[in-house]
Parts: C-alpha cells; structure tokens; sequence
C-alpha cells in the first residue's frame, strides 16, 4: 500500500532550507510507494492543524525556484508542544496515510523529532531529522546546512565593511554577528582575511567569559597601531558571571528585551577610550541572504534532504542525516545517519581548539576546517592605499 | 606640453565609485595629451599632503577589479577645507602639473570642486565633477551613480527580510534605510513588491514629519488584517518640531550620539501595542555590498568617469557629469555638463508627487521612476503559504 510524506520545517530559517526541501521533494517524487508529498504549512503546529499541502504535482520549473527562495517556503514555527500533542500527531499521520515523517530543523526540531520518532513505536511510521541551522551547534555531525551561507554572509559582510572602514577612514567598527551560545559563524568571520593582519582584527565568542576592559585594552592596541579596527563580536558575550554583557532596556510580561551587544561596545570605545566607532548588526540578512548563499552548503542541503527521503523509504527512522568529511586534501563529506537521541538537545559550542589563547580571535584550525563550507574564494577586491 | 590628471573622492563610498575610477583612468590612459594619471590617496586631504599616486602603469586586468571592489580603493575623507586651502591646492596643482581635476563625490565635494574651480581661474587648469551618492539628493542631475546600487541592495535585502518575516512568522520588523535629510533610498524599498500588498507595507520619509500616534496606528490596522508587518522607516525621521524621533542617547564633547530609529520604533511597538516587533538595520552594507551592485548604475557610474575625463581634456571646466532621460519606452539616459554653481550646496529631496497623502508610502510613479536604476528583476522566490 501507498504512503504520503510529509515534510515539516521547525524554527528560524536559512538560506538553504528550501534547497533540503527542493532534495526531499524530488527525491519522494521517484518512489512508486510514495503517493502524496505533504509539506505542513506552519510548522509543526501545522501538523496538529492538519495544514497539508500536496506538492507533487508542482513542475520542477517552480520547484527549483526553492533553490533560491530565502525563509521557509512552507513556514514554520517556534510553537511549544505539549506531550499530549505527539499522541496526536501520531493519530493524525495514520488519519492522512502519512507513513514517512522529515523533520528539518536544529536542535529544537531534532528533540520533537526524536519525541515524534517514540510516540510512533511500532506504527510502521518512519521519523527522519534533516539538520539546519545558521548557528552549526548541532551535535555529532561535522556541520550543518545552512551553516556555511551564513558563514560566508558574514566572511563577505566584514570583508566589504573592511574595505569602507579603511576608506573613509572609519575608526573603529564593531560588527555583531548571530549566534547566542555557539560562536561558530562569529568565528566565521575570520574567513575574510585575505592576508595577515587583514580585518576582522578581533573576534569575541560567547564560548569565552566576556572582559570589558581587556576588550578596551585590545582596542586600543590595535588603533594606536593600525588606525581603523574592525571588530566581530557574538550577540551572546555574557561576563565571568555568565550574565549578559547587555543590561535589558525593557521588560513587557515574561519577556525580556535587550540592547544590541555593538552598539553597547561601540559607545563604550567612544565614551572610555575617546574613539570615534560605530557598530553593524546585519541581522536577519545574514540568514536570509541569497546572493550569499554557499554552493558547497546548497548542494549538501539539497543531499541531506534526498538522503532523509531514502533512509524514510528504506524503513529507517529515529535518525537525523548527518556529514562527516572523508579525510584527504580535497573536501569531501558523506551523509551518514545519525541516532536522533544522540543529537537531542545537545547543544555544540565552538572547541577551545578553535580559540586562540587570549580569546580574542580563531585559530588557523578553525579557518582551515571552516574554509571549504563558504563555497569558493570571495570577492577579489583592489586597493591603492 | 603634456598635463597631469588627478582624480579625488570625497565623503562616503558607494558600490560603484570605484567604477567611475576604472572609467575615468581608462578614458585617461586613450589621450596623448595626458602624462600621469594621479590619484589622490585618502580624498581633498591628501591634495594637500601631496599624497599621489600614479595609476597609467596599472594594467588592464587589476583595473578590472575596481568595478567591483567596495569603498574607495584610493580612499576619501570628510576633511574641512579652509579659505586658504583652495589656494594652496592651486599652486599644488601647478607644483605637480596637474591640469585636469575630477572631483568624485556628493554634495559636500561638489561645492568643494566648486571652490577649487573659482580658485583656480585662467590657470588652465580644468575641473570637472563626478557625481556620487547613495541618498540620491545631488541636484539637477535626473540621479547619480551609487544609488541605482544603494535601491537594488535595500529593495532585496526587504524582499528577502519580509520571506523571513512570513515564514517564521515575525510580527512586526522595522527596517532603517539611510538617508538623513533625503528618502530616495528608503522610497526605492518599494522596489521589493512584486504585487500589490506585498512588503513593505508601509514606508516613512524624511520629508513628512513623523507622526508617532498615527504610525501605531497605521500599524496595529496592518497587522490586524495581515499578521506580519514589515515597515521601512529612514534614519533621518523627524517630529513635527523638526527634532529627530530618536532622543540623544549621550554626547561626548561636541558630537551627540543617537540610537537607532528602528529600534526606537520596534521597541514603541512592544510597549504601546503589545505586539511582537524587531528592527534591522543593514547599515554601511547597504553602501557597500558589491553583491548587490546594479549593472546599470555601474556602467553609468563608468561612463561619468570617461565623460569626465573627456570634458576636462576638451578644456571644459566648473561642470558636473549629470544625466538625463531620453523620452521613450525603453530606459535611457544620456549625460550632460551642469554647472557645478546650479548643483554646489543643494540637497535634492524626495519631490511631493512621489509621496502618498498620509505620508506612509510613495506612489507609483515615483515606483516607475526608481525601477530601471536598479538594473533588472530582483530574484523570483516561490512559497508556498
């Protein structure tokens, strides 16, 4: 008997995840078994909704347009399930013959997915985790899609911000990059540097207990030498205390609301150190960003959501599609599956090989590993001064 | 007797100032009559320090790389010329053989290139303006190159922000669009629309004076009918009174330092109308992003650099390169000689016929006037929800 899919998104989106999307749909359109390719429209609030749409009879005209489509073109969601909610969604997979559930998401998602894989049991309903997440922080695998866009956005971003700071000149810039408690895509950053003592001149992770004044003291190091200093620090820096470095503006309810981590460290450098500096937050662009999307990670996104179908078909589940290189000169990666409960929830900081001592920048470890992730060399650029 | 060329920036880069460079010194390198192609290192300040160098030996293939590095690749800078300057650069000029003078820049450089001309005389020496701006705000000129740029770069980064916007879905995301006096710029995220009702949905210029109360409420009636707002607003927003929306955060001697208005706004959203909101603020990414480079305004940014080049040589001198449409169907634009006394000075604003009544949004011609200057479709996208 024939079985629906039915893809579901969990989260905030990248520039890939419709490319993991476009592998899935393409990949489930090949298997005879397969009758319906359900994607949930909202997340996975969208299952409990029932919210289904049938993409098999879209051309593969328009569905290569998700090669290029930012967000998620089904949606998602950060809706918090309740236990009660995974029995039900099991009742409903039966009710609509869904036989083969993928879950893309991060760590968030590869929980529900992993609670979704043991509410089914015995059911003959196949639960598969496709990784996605700009922040790298989910465990086991090498990387994650998603990744690798996000890290050459913000490698090109500090590249051609370096470029205007020397410019103008513009004294000292502190650009913030994404990432609350893994600092992999700040550390990123330092994929701009062409040659030595190229910008980002200073990295600060959220791995790192943040120091105000040994920051300043860096500071001040590098523009009494240089002139113009561009910094990269993560939007989670917390203090030896582990609080933010941020104090909160404002609290509405239960939530509580923060100031933006460059601008607090910007005005620091113009009120302590007397510096003229400004502060860059390219925010939600560096998720979205197609024009800097990473081929490597587009093409491995477009794979982890064909081989999530296949592992499905072939009665796997329980499992999350992961990378792991083949060791040798050139990059190359194999999809391997994952234990979901392996992955659960673990949340995977940067190494403190990857740190350099004083923790104010990478190692060349870390450039090296990350390297062939941003797709391709950047931009040549030409300067006379 | 051959002449020396010398080719200034002035204030903040584009995308394509260093296009017009590439034009100018390729243009330069065809007349017989032009001995060394001098560009002045860091803007009208290294005039003075006699700070030049000679790029004729540059070859063809690193030239190439101008169009399409970043900032400026032979620096600028906000320097304050006095009186006295303008005379001494005269006797600059004459010390080092320089008979033709093009000044790259905005309003500000203009009215120096207009000052450098009167203070030059019959001395034979030519001077001759290229126009340069991301705010669009230079006069007479129908626009200057590094805008087309600059509105490309705003109206996809909203299109790919307002994906974002809808898939996750954000309630509200405030965007800031420079541009302090002018709104060309915040006007071209219109840009962003492929159909009616898309985003932005609503936009707010610096020539209507902001109206807080009625903001929210063109806000709260949005988002009760769509769920997911997305506004544009421009740095430069101003009350009523004429003082900036956004209160002095602090001030160090003489310089005032202000918070960013999207936050201000997105903020004011969370606290009066209990919505959801956050605010993005690309930045000098907006001036900067090469990705994001507009074909037409580089090859118009090129061509200003050649024609430049071409009037100085013809003895031409007190004029901008400007351009001008060709009536028709189809976009073109042919450049013409101002004055530089007709465009020294005068900050060009967004007219009123571009702006709808309730000061929320520009018209459609203003839409039909922007579109050819950003050099074709933006990336077509597909969803899904």
């Amino acid at each position: 008997m024939k079985g629906n899919v039915l893809i579901v998104h969990g989260g905030a989106p990248t520039a890939v995840i419709n490319s993991s999307l476009y592998g899935a749909v393409t990949e489930a359109k090949k298997y005879p078994e397969v009758d319906k390719i359900y994607a949930a429209i909202g997340g996975s609030k969208a299952i409990l909704d029932e919210n289904f749409k049938d993409l098999k009879e879209v051309g593969e005209e328009k569905l290569k347009l998700l090669l290029q489509t930012p967000a998620s073109a089904i949606g998602t969601s950060r809706y918090q399930l309740e236990e009660a909610d995974y029995k039900k969604m099991v009742e409903i997979f039966k009710k609509n013959n869904i036989k083969y559930v993928l879950f893309n998401g991060g760590n968030g998602s590869m929980d529900t997915c992993g609670k979704i894989y043991k509410a089914c049991g015995d059911s003959g309903i196949n639960v598969v985790g496709i990784p996605k997440t700009i922040d790298n922080d989910i465990s086991v695998t090498d990387h994650a899609p998603g990744f690798g866009s996000a890290a050459r956005y913000i490698a090109a971003t500090v590249s051609e911000i370096a470029q205007d700071v020397k410019s103008l000149p513009i004294h000292v810039c502190v650009i913030e990059a994404m990432g609350r408690n893994a600092g992999w895509l700040t550390a990123a950053s330092a994929l701009a540097r062409k040659e030595k003592g190229d910008a980002p001149h200073l990295i600060y992770l959220p791995e790192r207990p943040f120091d105000e004044e040994e920051f300043l003291e860096d500071v001040k190091k590098l523009y009494d030498k240089l002139g113009g200093v561009v910094v990269v620090v993560s939007e989670g820096l917390k203090d030896k205390e582990g609080k933010p470095v941020v104090p909160p503006i404002f609290q509405v309810g239960r939530s509580v609301y923060y100031g933006d981590v460059s601008a607090h460290l910007s005005n620091l450098i113009i009120k302590r150190l007397g510096i003229k500096a400004r502060n860059e937050k390219p925010g939600i662009c560096g998720r979205a960003s197609i024009a800097f999307q990473s081929e490597v990670d587009r093409e491995e996104a477009v794979l982890a959501g064909r081989t999530a179908v296949k592992a499905a078909i072939e009665c796997k589940s329980g499992v999350m599609v992961g990378f792991e290189r083949i060791p040798g000169e050139k990059y190359q990666c194999r999809t391997v599956l994952i234990p979901i409960e392996e992955v659960m929830l673990h949340e995977r900081v940067l190494p403190e090989h990857y740190i350099n001592g004083r923790g104010n920048d990478v190692t060349d470890e870390f450039v090296n590993w990350c390297r062939p992730l941003i797709g391709g060399e950047l931009r040549e650029f030409i300067s006379f001064i």
